[in-house]
């Protein structure tokens, strides 16, 4: 099983298609010996979808009662099957707790990965090349904070090459190596995801928030994207390339979910319980990229689930926290505190300081709704110019052009984590940061501004300037990408702007970091429109639960201002720019058209194809599914009357003839196709009728021609249909899916209707 | 409108009821002159539901979205109609803050008030009896803490009766006047709550779960019930009854919420537009109680709310931190903080420590499960025996016992809220507590346990059999209470006695106030089956972050164990004691029964009573509305086919009849009703038919009578449905409302299927 395949420029993962398609098929095929009567056990593949379609909930969680009822029924008869009962009630705690360490175990890794080759760019350990600086240098004897990073042990690339570190040879001698291999890492990670898993590129979460909406993407959480993904980010964020790791870990996390989610049957045959287990993977990825339980399972709640019950709110939070736990065990950061960017001021804010704060946040709205429209801008123009078909060229020229104008910069040279943890924190005495260049007179008195923090502020502004750029080209190339990091950190700009002119006259009158933060809060919150959610990650993150108020002024702001330039956060701009079926569930629908006005058919198309529950032969019924290209046939009393009985699956009905005719005495395309409880009677020399009762669909959802489309799509979005059937005084009148409310809705909004590509 | 009614004995409180429907019709009522065509504008009271019914969601949700076309349409018209459009727009979040505002300066006020009264138990400040004793000693010169409390202005009342202080004589004195004053209070309270609004009593949360899941009970947020459950909630608190104030603030902010609705039309008339800002409400409430905003939250989404969009979860949250900046700024409790229980210490705890830690959870789940069953035993023998008939009697003889057994014992007689501080804090060298009696050897010494904490366990033992017991009876009690402080309160015993046996050899070995904070989350698990908010709001309570992990742990356990016993948390219990239609949206409905078991009629019964779309009089429409008690009647296209044409509501029909009869002319019993809509041809003597399509609902819900009764159950609570329609194969067949699922779910349950009492 371990074969690689090859996918060249091929847009869709075929390879990781079959290989999963391959598993499902040696998992299920009992062989054709066993007769399989359609009416006992369900058939192979029936009740499974297509790829690229969208799932039925209702179908699902019927499915899942019924299996759970099963078991419930058996286990009052032998103990055997009692046990099976009650692991079967545990399994879903049980998987969380596995969800929860395998992801916390994969973060840690790639922490201490992306540690180590970041740290390679610039030079090697002596003692071992897999020390990474820090570790490298800890047996040193240095104990100044400016000697312990320049040990012998630990030499940079000039050092070991030319045997100098100082002069210009050197800086130019380590600025190549740091190009080298910024360029090394970024085509190592394009080429591996361009080969072996395409779905490992990008943030993942547009795609994630379909797939938990209900559509079948099947391989985008395989083991092979998990693979190529946990390493391709690693090799990304060393790349130097302006990008975060929690968009990809939540994508790595819900792939752990999916492959764990094998080992138990419940998990394994349902996608609407996998789901469920997916919403808790995604607050557990948020959990570890920001060492941010609570804010995980928000994240999952306000962001990306569609179907959240409470029950699934215990256990993401469950998973999230074992998640945490685990990564503080492994502790990749060094330090024992469970929070990433600790800050250590606790001074109490103003009232008077809210204006800025929103002030903040009205340059945060700003900021996202021009990043946002920026990025769309560049990715159409990806998708539609020569320029997609270059992607490898695009990720190394990228790359280079980030490593040539970052180098120079301090501050854009240390990775995103270092310069937030830098620039969170208040300056103490001790403090060797630039930034904290205050001319040391006492520790009371007034600290003027040094010279270092005017250079500081000055290499800051660049580093903006730049990040901004290089933010909207990364986001959405090649190469596994997140999106926090970098929204924060392009907010820097504007308070240290404000911070410098308060504070020169006196310092400690207002506290910078608290404005870095909440500035940043501001910022991702313009881009991603979240609220509650990023409030509590960012005091997760931070330890700093009094800036609650600050924090919330803040995104809520950021929020308003950004809505009005456009409703769409960057996630959901991503899933209309993919053309993913994705019923939004924030928005309301507010246009007054009713159902009839959507529904198939229109009044000029020819009547709608549907199944009688008798009379019908083999071979009719097969022409008609020919005929057609919809997923499903509704079932009517006759054709006269159009009274609805039930729907059958297009899928569902192929593979039950398919196999009633291969393996049913007497079945040939003569025969009635019998959707009632009773067979009719039959000539004796006809051929015994085909019964397929079991396959129907007795409880069909329904809704009046009348209803207004309001209502149907609240229907739609709340039960998770794919479908539902349009009647008028209880005729049968037409068919409504999602897919044609998503093309009414696009046409309202006066965009293309084609442009929502899958069922 | 100011003037006061007495309700005796009376359990539904018809006093407020009339207040309130009084003011309701001086609203509406446009008087007689106008002429209202019941096919243009709506008439009063059609689309408004009877006192003790289920409200529509669907319907109500309909109506906004109709009502906000309406303004975004016009306001393209004119600049004042845009104006509107805006401030309709804006509405939502002002109402927020005005809820927030409010909220949270009336808990301002019952914390002053609360402090100042349960100080007047014990003495009187002779510089003025308004001041508190904190307030009355704050001028006094004294500045060690122990004399601090005993400043010469404040006189116990056996200083000021019989001028001594000292003695057993003074000792009887004040041990005579705390019972006095806690009788009086207790009197007062009970009183005013029978005399004034008998909605007032006990926590209120079972009745908000109720309200928000759709149920009307007029009058219960009223003016009334705020302003009597506030004075009433100080009073009984500074009676020294053993209740929390949580649950009350909950009602309280939700009248207030209610209240203020008045002031928009948009949720004035739309009772899920309503609900949308009480799910806030709740969130205020707690926000207030604990200080907790996040906490307050996460519990009106995990606990109260019944429908919790992302927009209610942004509202929520900007209410919850107006509340708790409005709290903070009226600063009651005079430190800074808005942490209400600030933690001093932040010691890491150990992986071995949670061993103790799910200890702590499994009997916090097994006394919440005692707990429970005890509570609604006690309040069903409250309810079926005599006992019920004189609650004063019953609140009286409580507090007299709470008051006698309360006072000799120093910790039963302080506040919960003081007991939780002084337990949940760690011992340092300065306090002055009993429980820190440590004999003071050095800083880094071993301390031995002295005498007085030995005198402190004593007591505290003593104090946690005692509180459980009376807690038990407390909460039902005819006057407002919580729970959450008692049931913190309860689990002390425990973790005192495991800190005991380990602390003594080498004190500092673990936290006590650690042990104290987990095992009063465990314990309120048990009783109230919160997880995630209870986990948030002890951290937000205490500030300690760092303590997820243990606090998580203890209440997952507690859950797990507490619903081994019984599923029903404590508020979910009191609703089903006192039969409220709440359709529980935890709970899956596990039974295999279709619908067509549920639905009516029943097999044996007469048909069902319909409507046909023309053909009947006037007469006979009343004649069958008359006959029959449903809230609604299917109106089919002939009696043959019964073919569903939609839905007619009983208080609309007879509305609209009523108003024809008076003020349409021509129109007399033996018009036809008709419901299509062309109105056929009728003969020209005949008198002219009565048109009602506009009171019709052309898009009723229907289900097939095949539909499994977990699909239906799960569209009831999704949609929020009142009733649903069962057709077979296009024809009607029955109805189903939610009255009828509870009464099967309790019949599966083998509960009384009559205990559901209103619909």
């Amino acid at each position: 099983t371990a074969e690689l395949c090859v996918c060249e420029g091929v847009p869709i993962c075929t390879c990781s298609f079959i290989l999963s398609s391959s598993r499902a098929a040696g998992m299920n095929g009992n062989g054709p010996s066993k007769f399989v009567d359609p009416l006992e056990d369900p058939l192979p593949g029936v009740g499974t979808y297509e790829d690229f379609n969208t799932i039925d909930w209702v179908r699902e969680k019927t499915k899942d009662r019924d299996r759970h009822r099963e078991i419930t029924n058996k286990s009052k008869l032998s103990t055997v099957a009692l046990l099976h009962s009650i692991s079967d009630a545990f399994s879903g705690w049980l998987l969380m707790l596995l969800v929860g360490l395998m992801s916390g175990a994969l973060a840690g890794g790639i922490d201490i990965a992306a540690h180590w080759l970041t740290d390679m760019k610039e030079g090697v350990c002596l003692i071992g090349f897999w020390f990474n600086h820090e570790h490298c240098c800890w047996t040193s004897n240095e104990t100044t904070f400016k000697e312990r990073d320049q040990c012998p042990q630990w030499q940079s690339w000039a050092e070991l090459i030319t045997g100098t570190s100082e002069g210009p040879f050197a800086y130019i001698m380590n600025y190549l190596m740091y190009i080298f291999w910024a360029l090394l890492f970024a085509f190592l990670a394009v080429t591996l995801v361009r080969a072996f898993a395409p779905y490992a590129c990008g943030s993942g979460i547009p795609e994630i928030k379909t797939i938990l909406s209900g559509f079948i993407i099947r391989g985008y959480l395989g083991k092979w994207t998990l693979i190529i993904k946990t390493i391709t980010l690693v090799l990304a964020v060393s790349s130097g390339l302006s990008l975060g790791k929690e968009g990809p870990l939540v994508h790595v996390a819900c792939c752990c979910a999916n492959i764990l989610c094998h080992l138990f049957t419940k998990y394994r045959k349902n996608e609407a319980k996998r789901r469920e287990v997916l919403s808790a993977a995604a607050a557990v990825g948020v959990s570890v990229a920001f060492g941010a339980p609570i804010g995980g399972v928000l994240f999952s709640l306000e962001e990306v689930s569609y179907y959240f019950p409470l029950k699934t709110l215990w256990r993401s939070f469950f998973a999230a926290l074992v998640a945490a736990f685990t990564l503080r065990s492994i502790n990749p950061f060094g330090n024992s505190r469970l929070v990433l960017f600790y800050v250590e001021f606790h001074a109490p804010w103003h009232m008077l300081e809210l204006a800025p704060f929103i002030l903040l946040g009205i340059f945060g709205g700003l900021w996202g709704a021009l990043f946002i429209r920026a990025n769309i801008a560049w990715c159409r123009r990806r998708k539609t110019t020569r320029l997609g078909h270059y992607p490898v060229m695009e990720v190394l020229v990228v790359t280079a052009l980030t490593a040539v104008v970052a180098y120079p910069n301090s501050y854009t040279r240390m990775s995103g984590a270092e310069l937030i943890s830098e620039l969170f924190n208040d300056c103490s005495l001790l403090d060797s940061s630039q930034l904290c260049g205050y001319k040391p007179v006492s520790v009371l008195a007034d600290r003027p501004a040094g010279e270092g923090l005017y250079t500081a502020l000055w290499q800051l502004a660049l580093a903006l300037v730049f990040k901004i750029m290089v933010t909207v080209i990364t986001f959405g190339m090649k190469v596994p990408s997140g999106l926090f990091i970098p929204s924060m950190l392009a907010y820097y700009h504007h308070d240290w702007f404000l911070f410098k002119g308060w504070c020169s006259p006196g310092a400690d009158c207002i506290t910078p970091g608290l404005y870095a933060m909440v500035g940043a809060a501001a910022c991702l919150g313009g881009v991603t429109r979240m609220t509650v959610s990023l409030v509590v990650i960012m005091f997760e993150l931070t330890g700093g639960l009094e800036y609650i108020v600050p924090l919330m002024a803040a995104t809520m702001t950021s929020k308003w201002v950004a809505d009005a330039f456009g409703r769409e956060g960057i996630y959901e701009a991503h899933i209309r720019l993919n053309g993913y079926p994705f019923l939004e569930p924030k928005e309301e629908f507010e246009h007054s058209s009713l159902t009839v006005d959507v529904m198939r058919p229109r009044r000029s198309d020819p009547a709608l194809a549907v199944l009688t529950q008798e009379g019908m032969t083999v071979e009719e019924v097969e022409a008609l599914v020919e005929s057609t290209r919809y997923s499903g046939f509704p079932v009517v009393v006759s054709q006269e009357s159009q009274r609805l009985v039930g729907f059958v699956f297009r899928r569902d009905l192929l593979i039950s003839i398919d196999n009633a005719r291969k393996r049913q005495e007497g079945v040939v395309g003569a025969s009635q196709v019998v959707f009632t409880e009773h067979a009719p009677a039959h000539a004796a020399d006809a051929p015994p009728p085909l019964r397929l009762r079991g396959i129907l669909d007795l409880s069909p959802f329904t809704v009046t021609d009348h209803t207004p489309m309001d209502i149907t799509v609240d229907i739609f979005r709340k039960l998770g249909l794919r479908q539902c059937l349009v009647t008028h005084n209880g005729r049968l009148l037409g068919i409504i899916t999602k897919k044609d409310i998503l093309k009414h809705m696009a046409q309202i909004a006066n965009r293309d209707p084609d442009s929502i590509l899958f069922n």
